[in-house]
């Protein structure tokens, strides 16, 4: 299991349209192949941050699976144009939980 | 509930150091009043790079209560030396999730 993970900085003001617009754009990314699971948290300390997280069965499910899926193109259409800067996407692997 | 998240830039050559140092820090931060999870992931693209994720009944459990507690010594002593730099903590509330 993989966990993609985003710091999304929203362009102020634009938090409520954004959020608006994940809740379509999760749909897409929720019918992948490998999709196992996705949070948006909002920052407290900066309001207009948002942190994704997405689980992936594997690392290609994402890099390569969605990334190349049509479905992608209306992720970037719903979602792209309210980010600044753009953000950097990393992947990891679980060490070490406890609930 | 309340998702604490810090991006953990452990000193390079240090990472087995720091799981195992994390390993015991982890029975502090699990004891604490208001604790509801924690997850340590290490970055695939950035190997020396790890994604804490604690999650607290309240924000105050965190900012008061654990970093005020005696535990919070002991924790800082575990594994505040590996990092470089010195990790930006940040909160965060869910806005929405879907498994």
């Amino acid at each position: 299991m993989i966990t993609e993970q985003a710091l999304l900085d929203v362009k102020p003001g634009q938090e409520r349209a954004f959020e608006s617009a994940f809740s379509e754009a999760k749909a897409i990314i929720s019918a992948m192949p490998g999709f196992s699971g996705v949070q948006l948290h909002r920052c407290i300390e900066t309001p207009n941050r948002y942190l994704l997280l997405v689980a992936w069965e594997r690392l290609e499910d994402h890099t390569e699976g969605f990334r190349k899926s049509d479905g992608y193109g209306e992720w970037k259409r719903l979602l792209h144009h309210f980010y600044d800067p753009f953000p950097t996407v990393q992947h990891f692997t679980l060490v070490t939980s406890e609930a």
